[in-house]
Formats: structure tokens, C-alpha cells, sequence
């Protein structure tokens, strides 16, 4: 599995990825599912992927070598805004699909995919996509602001508790780290080392493109103390006192404590 | 959708469930998810359930009724000891498969059940047992302290983080509904009001049965402190200074940071 967080804010944007990819517990490697692209000064875009490596590698080596080559079509640098830039992410899938799906099909694996595209073309504001297996997409609005592909939901509702439009690049970025480190503690196939990418708006290139692993002091601290925090603050909760009152005087309180 | 936990201690079990059922967004009904069995004095299970509404109903009115007239056969009062019991529990699903299957699969629909079984029947230590749709089971060891079904992803973190063996009733209580506070705030599909059972080991009947609404106050307290505990936990937790780099001698120095 994968897990990708991508946060949009007032001053920016954060990406976090794992790099794990597991077929069958025997057989996990490190991939990187961030890619960057970018002409400083005029635009930056980041692109993550989850699902299917195969196809979500095709992907990003698709419109890297359109890039390179200057093609006419599927092109991010001639986007001329996001949102064509994630209808490009989309027709990239599109033809992949095309190309691919039947083969796939045979063998019985599913065409999945999902893709989050953030960044800033000069002239706009940052925006934020999410995209999906069929090329489809939706965008980040004022009540969202972030997006999750993978195994997204151990590391969801701490991102919901703290997460603000308003939040800084460094506390989001903070927020996307514990979010991760909730997920890497749950679930065995989402692991080290992580890419961490931060966007400021309105500079259009890549502010800071970290590279976590296990000797990242930082990350260290933060799960450290995180973990402890966490155990300090649930022994401070009260303790219910259900247990004071005698059961058997509890039990014909409540008529829904049926016996059988 | 639902979520239930229950937690093995050293000194008994705790059984937490919501009552939110969902066919769709406009069909949200409340439904007790839990259901006790006991002889007190004798013996005490716990039966909760996830999955297809109309099939878990049908398991626990199964065993309500057999108990009622004293069947001999899926009867939860004559089974000896507790594996005996996951095994009644398993034969009446596949009792419900043999008879509703093939129609439900005309209709597209799964048979998809999942149940979880605690309790303590004299004689021996209190078990706890998970049971899948198929009607085989896993039973809770040394090492595993807590099932879920349902959505329970949301809420396992915390769970993970706090639970021992060791952990009193009232501790693992409190743990049961933080891990469910977490999942009602990121899941719409699970909702109050919940059902919490607390056993106390070597006492074969329900120490306590706690319906758990809006107006609870310590649940209403507890929701309340944890996530303001949390945001300023969160806050104290130092900010990364990757941003005081400047960005592109940051670039530079880090060879992923790939432009296109």
C-alpha cells in the first residue's frame, strides 16, 4: 500500500508520500510516488501517486518524456492553468487505459490508480486535484483543504482536528508527519523513507524536497514525543465511574441490558 | 456503516458499539449492534455485529429463540465453554447462508457478516473471538488485546497506542470511546448513540450496560478535553525548520528534487 497526503493553504502547499510497495508480504520495495515538475519562476507541479505501480510509474514517465521531448499533446508545460494540467494527468490514464486494460483484465488485476496533482501555474493561485483510476477528477474548494490517496484512513483525524486553510506550511507539514506516522504504526505496508515536499505560493518552484528516513532527527523527535504526549494526555482523561455503582442495580435500570 | 471494539483484559472485557445503519445517506436508522447472553453465575457472552443488517439480526434472533425453547442444537447456554459458543455463532451463519444466499446473490447483494463473541463461562478464563461471514473464527491471544469490525480504521491508532493487557476496565473503557469518538468525527456512517458492556473477569454477568447518547456527560467531557488536549498537544509539538533553508541551495543539495 501507499499513503499520500497533499495539503493546500493560504501560503502554499505540503506533499508527504511513503515509499513502500508491497506484492505479498515477501516481496516490498522502496518506490518514490512524488514526482516534481517544475519551470522556476513560472510554474511547479506535484504529482503522487497510489495503486498499481505499473501503471501509476507509466504515468509520471509518460509526461516526462512529453516534457523532454516537447510533444504538442499531454504536455504540463504548455498547460495553461491546473485545471488543464489535471485534465492532462487524466488523459495520460485515459490512454494508459487504452493501451493496457485489456491485458491487465486478463490476468485479473484491476486498471488502479489515483493520482493527486497540486501546484501553481503562474497568473493563478495554487490549486489541488485529486484524480481518479477512469481520468476523472475533483478540486480542492474553500471547505477542503486536503486530499488523501492510499491508506488514508488511521492518518485521517488528526489531519481534521488540527488542519486549517490558515495553518503554516511548517505546521501543516508537522500535521502530515504525525498523520504518517499513525499509518506506519497501524499498517505494516506503508513504510520509511518518506518524501516530504513544500510549495510556498506565489514563488513557483519547490521551497524544500526532504528525503525521511529512520536517522531523520526531526521526524524522530516528533513520533518520540508524539507517542508519549499521547499516552500522558489519555491518562489525564478522567476515568468513567460506571463501575462504582453496583451491576446488578445498574442492570434493572436499563431495560436494554436483556438477558437471554 | 458500524464500529465495534472489544477489548480482553486481565480483568475482564469491554465491548463498545454504535447503532448507526446505513442504506445510503437518506436511509440512516438506529440499531443496537450488541446483544448479551448470560446465566449470571454462570455464564455471560457478548454477541456484536457488523456487516448485512438483516443476516446479523437474524443470527441473534436465532439464538434468542433457541434459547428461548431450549433447543438442542445452537443453543449459547448448553455450549461448554466459549469456543464452543464461536462455534454455535459460526454454525448459525452458515445455517443463514444455506438459506438466504443464493437469493440475496440474485439481488447482487453479499453475504457479509462479521461478528464479534467475549464472554466467560464458568470454568475458564474469559475468551474473546472474532467470526467472519464463512463461519470460521479467530480467537484473541496472549498478544492481541482487542477486536474491531466494522470501520475501524479510523480508530485503531489510539487503541494501538494505549491498550495493554494490564489496562483496567475503566482505562480500556475510556480507550474504547476515544477510538470511537475518532471514527464518529472522520466517518458520518457511524453515530451515537453507543452501547457500552464492561464484564468483570470471574463475575459471569454484566457488570454494567451504558447507553451512551448526545446528553452523556462524560462522554460529551471526554470528546471535548481530548481534542482540545490534542490541538494543543499538537501545538507544543516542536515545527520543523526546514523552511529557514533557503529553497534553492535546499535544491541543490538534494538530487530527488527532479525538475521536468
Amino acid at each position: 500500500m501507499t499513503y499520500c497526503v497533499a495539503m493546500l493553504l493560504d501560503t502554499g502547499m505540503v506533499f508527504l508520500s511513503d515509499s513502500r510497495t508491497a506484492a505479498g508480504v515477501d516481496q516490498i520495495s522502496t518506490f518514490r510516488k512524488t514526482t516534481v515538475f517544475q519551470q522556476p519562476g513560472e510554474r511547479v507541479m506535484v504529482l503522487q501517486s497510489a495503486g498499481n505501480l505499473a501503471i501509476t510509474q507509466a504515468v509520471s514517465s509518460m509526461l516526462r518524456e512529453n516534457l523532454e521531448s516537447g510533444a504538442a499533446q499531454l504536455n504540463l508545460f504548455s498547460c495553461r492553468n491546473m485545471f488543464e494540467a489535471a485534465q492532462c494527468i487524466g488523459e495520460a490514464l485515459r490512454e494508459l487505459h487504452r493501451r493496457d486494460a485489456a491485458a491487465l483484465k486478463q490476468f485479473a488485476v484491476d486498471f488502479n490508480a489515483s493520482l493527486i496533482l497540486g501546484g501553481q501555474i503562474k497568473g493563478e493561485a495554487p490549486r489541488l486535484f485529486s484524480v481518479y483510476s477512469a481520468g476523472n477528477f475533483i478540486e480542492a474548494t474553500a471547505e477542503t483543504s486536503y486530499f488523501q490517496i492510499g491508506e488514508s484512513k488511521y492518518g485521517k483525524p488528526i489531519i481534521d482536528r488540527v488542519l486549517r486553510r490558515s495553518s503554516s506550511l511548517n505546521e501543516a507539514a508537522k500535521a502530515a508527519l504525525v498523520s504518517m506516522d499513525s499509518t506506519i504504526r497501524s499498517n505494516l505496508s506503508v513504510g520509511l523513507p518518506l518524501d516530504l515536499v513544500l510549495v510556498k505560493r506565489d514563488r513557483y518552484e519547490v521551497a524544500r524536497h526532504v528525503s525521511i528516513d529512520e536517522d531523520n532527527a526531526y521526524f524522530a523527535s516528533i513520533r518520540k514525543r508524539w507517542s508519549e504526549a499521547l499516552r500522558e494526555m489519555f491518562a489525564q482523561l478522567p476515568d468513567p465511574d460506571w463501575l462504582r455503582t453496583p451491576g446488578a442495580a445498574a442492570l434493572r435500570n436499563d431495560p436494554r441490558s436483556g438477558t437471554g
